[in-house]
């Protein structure tokens, strides 16, 4: 049988999960494709993503790969999977890659959405994807800010203190703010994203909405490289992968 | 202390319930609601609805009364229930009306709306929300098939078999499709609506969609004043309730 690579796009509420990778802890999405997978081929299949997602966070268009022998068209794979998913999560898309494709390695950048509620009373059918802040925030202060951050930096403050990289320089192509009532939507693109940066640098936007920092500070916070000096980590919920750029 | 009538506006994903009203197998929202109520208030609580909505049906804005002495204000009232209820469920405003008003018997009318999904993939975040038929519907057949049903008719034949009231002569004011991509989307509002008359019509206007019906059958059907010549009911979780008028 033909050696085929099928690359999935794939959505999820994370909200019941321990996040995309496979651990021992806890339930992960990669972990149920995989099983899925093993199911419909009858042998191991190794599902390799575009990248992590933290426990809790969405995604509207998470990228996987896989190989294997088949004769199974890619639409055969995505229904057989749609079949055997839990309902929070679902294959949108299933195509045939060249062998040369690599979810994670051949990857240019992605786009993150981030939501928070800032109004007395956010409703349920958007609790699950947002972060519920019951305050009035300056939006414009945050925009301000924001601006310190777009272009090629070492984001060394806004990584998760721990974390092991070579180098925490990254480009952040676009930080956009909008607000819609007491909707309040941070989209991120960039060539690359640090352990919980997209999070770190909306709590430490918070911070400025809330006028406890003057925009000015953000240059300050970036240049410090210091974690202790930005602000906290946004909860999960509010983030969603939208997008991977190939 | 004074007597007080609170007008809720509710909003619940009907996925896990047995609909509105208390039954004797399963949990419905009337039921939360009166036993959140009666550990806030310390007091069994009726609370009146605008209406039953169907097992498994949602509401973006059902209304609902109940009547009380006390000194809490609306506002705390919606508080206290926000916190005590599951995240399904969640009280949008609160208000206190005068007396006379009556969730039920003060209404105008109301409006509902139910969503199909004809594409061979449905999102996760909206499927616990639609009727999904990876199928190719005529929509213009639909709409002008629907145009028979709006203005004051006898809609027996769109009535669950085995209801049991008054008169089933009830005026619709609206049935407005409209469709982006695959979702197509039905807007019924009226003064009054039949036992499972939105599912009922909907179901039947699939037909048409099929095209195993000509547009003009549709007059026939509701002529007729027979349950069996109209469509199947449609699912329940296509269909949310949108508005209620006073």
């Amino acid at each position: 049988m033909p050696l085929k690579t099928i690359k999935l796009i794939i959505e999820y509420v994370g909200t019941n999960y321990c996040g995309w990778q496979i651990q021992p802890n806890g339930t992960t999405i990669q972990e149920i494709l995989e099983k899925c997978l093993e199911k419909i081929t009858g042998e191991k299949v190794k599902v390799h993503g575009s990248g992590r997602t933290d426990s809790g966070v969405h995604a509207e268009a998470q990228v996987a790969h896989f190989r294997v022998d088949t004769r199974m068209e890619p639409v055969q794979f995505q229904r057989a999977l749609n079949s055997l998913l839990p309902g929070d999560i679902g294959v949108s898309e299933a195509e045939e890659e060249s062998h040369d494709f690599h979810a994670q390695f051949s990857q240019k950048g992605k786009r993150y959405r981030y939501t928070i509620y800032a109004s007395p009373y956010v409703s349920i059918f958007e609790y699950p994807f947002v972060w519920h802040l019951p305050y009035t925030l300056n939006v414009d202060a945050m925009k301000e800010a924001a601006t310190y951050l777009v272009g090629r930096h070492d984001f060394a403050a806004f990584q998760a203190s721990g974390s092991d990289v070579r180098t925490t320089v990254r480009g952040l192509t676009k930080l956009e703010i909008t607000q819609r009532d007491g909707k309040i939507t941070y989209v991120f693109e960039g060539s690359g994203f640090l352990k919980h940066m997209v999070r770190i640098v909306v709590g430490t936007l918070v911070d400025f909405g809330f006028e406890k920092k003057k925009p000015g500070m953000m240059k300050e916070i970036l240049e410090s490289k210091d974690r202790q000096k930005a602000g906290r980590t946004a909860p999960s919920q509010g983030l969603c992968l939208e997008k991977v750029y190939y």
